[in-house]
């Protein structure tokens, strides 16, 4: 019974806390807080950071409600701007159909520490949007503040090393999305000399790195990625480095997913290691194809793929077959199976053949293509090279029933590259051709 | 004849140069530009510096006329809005109400040095507008942008001393815009021990400092400016610092004129003094009165002031002629002028009643206010003393017949006074309302 | 035969080195070395490196021989300085009694890279020193010069933290020689914001801290080691801080061995504390007794410790049984053997009497003495308290029967002790008084 | 008879200070001052800078007698040493033959501020030295520490430029004195992008440059220092950068004369300039010949220049006219006597044979010899021209006639032209040769 009436009184405490939280918006959004928002910033602050989710959801609503445009004023605007485009009539426009609570978000970030308490905000927005449509109203002008104030033009590009914080590398190991980092010894590694590790940061946010790129210094275009991240590999001597690769982008910030960063900070980096190392002509990607194995479970009709060429049919199926066994992710039963079957080249082909058209088809696709294929094809790079048996972990067979990818950044050709692709066109290298 | 063949040779250079650069803006705003706007950018920006003053403006107005909003396609998402306050309905109403220029803008900001060419293109926007009042909604364009990017969230405090870089003291000399710097000797003299000068940064523009604050550590609240910027005086020693007394706040970025950051810079370094020398407890403005003289001139009739003191009003008469005689700068003659009438303290209040009236009174109004009493009330500051032959330097008289005045910031105060003054009331000190 | 044939090949390579190496210090040595040491260091510097460690001892015995002062002209400039003092004299006496070699070390030490290649030789020498006892005139020189140039005046200590670079960090958990660092997390417990580390860096080599302490910032002088390097112990918070303890002090490298830096590192961080936490009033080691065990082991007299009271004599060899089983390191073992025993009070005090016995009287001993005793005690500590089963670690257990002990610093003490210490008295507080 | 008084009390309160110095100076020197040097050695440095240089010289007086060898220990030890070589009589030999006073001053040095100290005490012995010869003891002790604690090695170059903290670049201004400095729009053009200023730093004078050189970038060897020092020139474009001239090298610190630095400077500026600029082939001074107008008054016969050729006699007599004439410094003077005569390439050739003569022969004397010749020859540096009216300023005239000199560093031929310098060989250009 005690705890019973703990957890009222904890309840109203967190009611009244919500309750202050409202009443900061309203100040600051008046005269007083025009003068001094620092002071009421803060205090918004505080109370923001006590509230439990719950709250932060009817906080979020009350955003979403209140502090919106007053639909008689934005129509009134509108038919004055439709009689006459007068400087006096678009500036009355644009202050009426602008959200209020845009200018309650800038009056925010004035505070010291106003910016992370902003994008802390959409963090939790985000995660509970699905369940709360009625949100998006507020997500909209989150996206559209924090895509201005996270402007790469802003953004500043650092070398991270072995001679970085530990602070800030602890940071890489936590956030590492697509190859895990497997503790100190393994981040070492990747930090050694024919290694190179970029982050983007903002001056508000001054130990938080926003989004990360791994890359390694080699020879040649690598096939595979256990080689690149094996932390035993001696590092190479600067005469070997021929290619740069970019074998990991992992974003630091749920709170910025969807402000546009990495295809920026891929352009930098290599155009950082272009001036550093003269030497290195090829840039490109290793990447996986997180959507592979899914599209080839759902699909059943080849005929797109194979056209009239009526064996190769056949041997597309039986591809898929020897594919999904893969995507289960057991590598010795696949081994086995392997060995059974004694895979002829012309299977082979098949299998890379299905992998192709994924990338190359259903890149351009609005929804079911592969997102990382999207992030590089729509960023300018080419469809350079399939990989077969690229990625052998057990994540790369489920996923991609072990194929991989290289994306290849031509920065003579990306914009002519983008721009195709804006137009259902996706670039590729002629071993990609021979195979569609 | 020659030169004629060249200048139009040179004037054909400058309108395919104009044209280029219009085209830069096309496809900037294009797909192709959404994929690589450094590269664009950079182009565009060396376009946008080869072009004279002329071109510019054409420049100005086709950003004015053909990257403005749909009048129509502006109404109808109002008629949609105004049924049905949708998440869609609104996101689309602010994407057609929003000029397109506001997005060039952006990824123009995205290359390097984009930033410092939105500035300097606003400059000479400023310079021109009264001329080509047409650009207006290009203006309200530029200060919505600059004012979100320039926000005080995002501007870096730095103290400025006689160790910072000689190229960022340099600036200081330039830009000092109340009481001129008499060289590097007068210089060193404000940055000693017992001064302090503290200007805010933008992460973009490392080396330009955008505004700076000159502040004196002394035993008082002084009267008078001639000691506080005497470079022969001896510096005070820590334990005489009792107050900060702001003299000069400047301005170096025309092209960041109207956006707010003198304020905040004011409480910013009141609360760094007052953290490290927790001893001075007066933060307060030794400020000039430019409108003071003006005013003067053209006020016949002080009713307002006297009210029914019959008396009184003779000898404010009697003291706006004392006072446009000082502004008339010839300190020698004012001196034997004054000798001749030997002012009696009743003359002297007569004469200080008349500016307080002026600051009390006509900071309020819209239009003819004291540009600094403005700006210090609406802060949130207190009219604290009216200071007679407080700047008797030529400019002072000419503006202010020789007044100066010292407005308190008391940081707990200072909302509560801006709300006050939002409503027409100036807050003063009891001095002051003795003599209102 | 091959393998032969190599390395004989080899052995004449190295041959060809030592030539090469000893000629470049001849050079160095001559007017061309004088002109241009820089040079011809790095082509001395490349050949040390390359020389096994068996001709290194031939290089340094030539050295050692062939650099040393001429007996002849000593004695010709003690003769003439006896009879008179003159400056050209003196001049001239220190001249030739200063070994050549010191010269030629100055003049490797003008290179860059000289100073780490100096420390570099010392250590190899003195890894070599017992072996070759000829070698003890180099290492006289070295040490002598070792100690001006690294000149506690010349050190810069700096704070190390989780945000210090992880090339840094990783030479703490290499070099901590009194409580083994157990991998990056234990670290990071150990720079948690209750814990602090300074290290001493010279200008010369700057990535390589020389010698770190590591304290805890704690409520009341700790008694055991275990909590203070619990990697799982909650942090404290600030205002528990009242004591600090250094519990741990090592240095990072060999080739400094006998260079006084960890006295004045001590002082510097103390004073450093103290300014920064001035509600912290006591500067404390937690020590271990590296040398207990093995003197308990010699010792079989104790009439110096109890004296003419008969009864004592008896426990203090009971006593003695009951350290040395400690010493073995079994700590389940210990513990059922004192559970059958049950100690009593006066057994227990018996124990820490024998402790406090070895560190009083022996400290002050020219040989025997424990090492850490000395240290602290020559620093001008005071022997603060016993602290039975300090430390139940194996080696805890194996060296001092689990026991530690605390050495205070009283900053206003420390020159007063120091002196009494250097004419053999240990100053000590009363409870330990009670043990003597 | 008030001030008679108070001179007495003056004089009392000083003999009191020199005594606590003395006193201090011992305690430091015993056990105790070994404990803790800083809080004795900060005492020590606040009852030094309080002495008046009359009692300094008694200071060092003591010093100088009181902290000396004891030459029975040193005989004895000498005698020793003679007997047997063994590491033991050795380091007795040292331990008695060094002054006890260099312990004092490494005590000092332990001291934060002590390094300061110490250099400023040396600046007041060498202002003293010759008055009080009893010294030079002292002067030859704080020589020798001083050199080895500012080694190059110890030494940082930094880049002086615009960017640089006006505190140093004041100092720069303050310390040139070669062509003076005429404020800061002078010192502006100095560190134009085609100039270039190095100065060497040590870790304990941080804010303190102790020499500078200053670089200018040009496309030929320069004749002439008006043009480089002209501050209105235009700066020159990086293309036209094809030498380095060095044409101003001055120390900033009297307590470091005769430490070696400048020759060290030079070097790596060069080496720097080479990396960074690699198509500088040249690197070169400009230098003034103080030495020569003087050289030349006291000089009647040139039979050691003109050999056997009779007729070059009368004509060099004649030259040493003219040049006198200049030396007077009257510039317009000077024209009219030129224009009167109007100069001969014969006459010409013969002034330029006098100065080419002057550097030859004189530079390799012990006395009398040209300081600057010295320096650079000494360094290993080339005679590489000699240029007529190089130096019109008064100051240029008065002292050379109007001459200056190439000195030309190729930095793959200093050792050796050192080394024949050494052995009495100036090294000169052929230009040279044909006047020799």
């Amino acid at each position: 019974m005690l705890d019973g009436l703990k957890t009222v009184a904890r309840k109203a405490s967190q009611t009244r806390a919500l309750k202050a939280l409202l009443e900061d918006c309203n100040v600051l959004m008046s005269e007083r807080g025009e003068a001094n928002s620092v002071t009421i910033g803060n205090q918004l602050i505080a109370h923001f950071e006590r509230l439990p989710e719950d709250k932060l959801i009817s906080f979020f609503e009350h955003l979403a409600n209140d502090f919106s445009p007053d639909p008689k004023e934005v129509l009134a605007a509108a038919q004055d701007y439709a009689t006459q485009q007068s400087a006096g009539h678009l500036k009355r426009l644009m202050q009426v159909s602008e959200p209020p609570r845009q200018e309650l978000f800038r009056r925010i970030n004035r505070t010291p520490g106003g910016t992370a308490t902003i994008v802390g905000m959409r963090r939790t927005l985000l995660r509970n949007l699905r369940a709360h449509p009625e949100l998006q109203v507020l997500e909209d002008d989150l996206l559209h503040l924090l895509s201005s104030w996270f402007n790469p033009g802003f953004l500043e590009m650092q070398k991270v090393d072995w001679g970085s914080p530990a602070r800030l590398l602890e940071k890489l190991i936590e956030h590492e999305a697509v190859h895990e980092i497997d503790g100190w010894d393994d981040l070492r590694r990747r930090l050694a000399p024919d290694r190179r590790c970029f982050a983007f940061f903002h001056p508000q946010l001054p130990d938080e790195p926003l989004i990360f790129v791994e890359v390694a210094l080699v020879p040649d275009i690598p096939a595979a990625i256990a080689p690149l991240i094996d932390k035993k590999s001696p590092p190479l001597t600067t005469d070997q480095f021929k290619a740069a690769i970019f074998y990991s982008i992992s974003n630091c910030q749920p709170g910025l997913r969807g402000v546009s960063m990495g295809n920026f900070l891929i352009k930098r980096v290599a155009e950082q290691l272009h001036r550093e190392l003269p030497q290195i002509k090829t840039f490109c990607t290793l990447s996986p194809i997180p959507g592979f194995a899914a599209w080839l479970q759902g699909t059943t009709d080849f005929r797109h793929i194979h056209g009239k060429k009526r064996g190769l049919g056949l041997r597309l199926s039986e591809a898929k077959d020897v594919l999904l066994e893969a995507s289960k992710g057991d590598l010795s039963a696949l081994a086995s199976a392997n060995a059974q079957r004694s895979l002829t080249p012309v299977q082979v082909a098949a299998q890379m053949r299905l992998c192709s058209a994924y990338l190359a088809h259903q890149s351009v696709a609005t929804s079911g293509a592969d997102p990382v294929a999207r992030f590089h094809l729509d960023n300018g790079a080419r469809l350079e090279r399939i990989n077969f048996l690229g990625d052998l972990s057990r994540k790369g067979l489920k996923q991609a029933c072990g194929m991989m990818v290289n994306y290849l950044y031509d920065l003579q050709q990306v914009e002519a590259n983008h721009e195709k692709f804006v137009h259902g066109e996706v670039v590729h290298a002629r071993g990609v051709a021979a195979l569609l």
